[in-house]
């Protein structure tokens, strides 16, 4: 008896770090259940467009279902993607971070979306969640963050409270890590600017009790993380955790938009946000993970691509008022802020 | 006496592989010069808009004269660069080729020019020049290359014709070197297709006799220039060659200008140029050597950013319709092409 109850001690803490059999199907599932939720509810929205679906196949192994709105009513150009790849090797970028994926075949799943509208009043804004397994290993990743053009502290206020009381139902250290992990990650070094107000972002999130794999070692997440000690979980709570924040995305971002969607705007603030939709290019094709994840796995470049503005506009030697709402922006709003608190730090 | 020209004999032939005491200051005259010249010429063409000159300071050293244009007659933006920069130790993507040069500082001049003219019909140009000295090795490098909007195969054919003219006054394997060279280098892998019609480009040509370093070691150009076998030249040969080809811009673009500018558009061939400016973006930002290198380098953002186009468009799922003006342009033009020679292959 004593010893049948520590055997099950012992499967329990196994399968605790393991994974379970049906894992690829449930992420599987969860990823496609939030497209269709997010794309009913920014239809409904929207009221005027509807999302056009293509489904697609990859040579090497995999399939998606890109769907793309436009010309709507709120949303200029917006796309909702679901896609599952496989293949022999994942590429050597990832296979830095993790070495024990070398010489196994991975799968990886996934949902992304950016939504450009097209009042500058309402912020364009992203989300992407993933899950991947490789041989011996497997882990989470993913966030949404938002990019407004004007500054309103109430939106980014709302924004990270939500996605924090999603976190904070699952651990209270992911918030505070991830939102750092997001503002690290979502950083444009050529132009020492933040790419918006931040949100949540992290990645390699399995059962090895380490939060901060994958960001910078000497960053303010991984620093603060370490601090944190270890964080005990399982494939489940990680599951449970991650598909908490999908499911916030549309608590947190829809009162925005119904609050800023009739603001009336001029030629001034149209010409600002095709500016700063610039920054959001730059962004994506120097620096972010998942458009050179696909682009080196051979993706398929118009759904990867179809993260890129609807227009866009480059100026040289742009500078904004002095005073104006475009300096605010700049000059506050696309610095790190501790806005689950309410807090504005002048840098 | 015979001992005297003996030695007479193997200083030249070691000075003949050196470079000049002046190097630095006439490499640097030269490309000021080419500036010069090029913005002249340019606003004398436009005729509305003049170049607005910023004189800026690299704190970890160098300097360099950002010229911009905008709003103009012909040109809706364009830029013209001189930079100087100098400093300890060349980024990691370049010493990976030049591993002579690891340990010793550097010194760099260029000039480099992108053209965003406004009427479709019109092709956008670029242009780059520049010289490297980093402790016992020295290379020039650059090109010019072409990229309409619209097809005009007589553009295709009198922008290769002049820049081979300028090539094969120093060596009659310059041209079919480096035009694979440029085919190969303004490539975009993710889309299948040439940035445009090409030109001329090369890079790390020193004394050492090799035309293909910095090639991909399997493609075309390499291959070929291997063929060639051995070039023997100087510090001077090259530097003569290099100043023809930066002469010869003005003779392969301006008669393009001058037959294209007064066609008139329509919203349609507007459009398109939105559309593939979009793919300029995507080369510069993910692609590009001199832009990577100026991110690198913690060079000015604005400056080397000067390239992005005024305005720009991305449309999900794209296509030209069977037949038109813009298909002809994606189907042929877009592929490499023998235009020295007057020849459409298809793929």
């Amino acid at each position: 008896m004593g010893r049948h109850s520590e055997n099950q001690t012992q499967l329990l803490k196994l399968s605790a770090s393991q994974v379970p059999a049906d894992s690829q199907q449930r992420a599987k599932q969860f990823v496609l259940n939030l497209q269709d939720e997010i794309c009913t509810a920014l239809e409904e929205l929207d009221g005027k467009a509807r999302f056009h679906e293509d489904c697609w196949q990859r040579a090497e192994g995999g399939q998606g279902r890109t769907r793309v709105i436009r010309d709507g009513r709120v949303f200029e150009q917006g796309g909702v993607n679901f896609s599952e790849v496989w293949g022999d090797s994942l590429p050597p970028a990832i296979l830095a971070q993790r070495p024990e994926a070398a010489g196994h075949s991975f799968f990886v799943t996934g949902t992304s979306m950016v939504l450009h509208p097209r009042n500058p009043y309402v912020p364009t804004v992203h989300l992407n969640y993933r899950y991947f397994e490789a041989g011996p290993i497997w882990w989470f990743g993913g966030g949404a963050d938002l990019t407004p053009y004007y500054p309103f502290a109430e939106d980014a206020i709302h924004f990270h409270q939500t996605l924090k009381g999603a976190c904070d139902r699952s651990h209270p250290e992911y918030y505070p890590t991830f939102k750092r992990w997001c503002d690290e990650y979502f950083y444009l070094p050529h132009r020492q600017e933040q790419r918006g107000i931040g949100g949540i972002f992290f990645d390699y999130q399995d059962a090895s009790s380490k939060l901060y794999v994958g960001c910078q070692p000497d960053s303010q997440a991984a620093l603060y993380s370490q601090q944190v000690g270890t964080v005990s979980r399982s494939w489940e709570d990680i599951f449970a955790f991650v598909q908490s924040c999908g499911h916030a995305f549309l608590p947190a971002y829809l009162p925005i938009v119904q609050r800023r969607q009739e603001i009336e705007y001029s030629d001034r603030e149209r010409q600002f946000q095709l500016y700063r939709r610039g920054r959001y290019v730059e962004f994506n094709l120097v620096y972010d993970r998942g458009t050179v994840f696909g682009l080196q796995t051979n993706g398929r470049a118009e759904s990867i691509l179809m993260s890129l503005p609807p227009l866009t506009r480059w100026e040289y030697g742009y500078q904004t008022q002095p005073g104006s709402p475009e300096a605010q922006l700049t000059e506050f709003f696309l610095q790190p802020q501790d806005w689950a608190n309410g807090c504005l730090t002048q840098k």
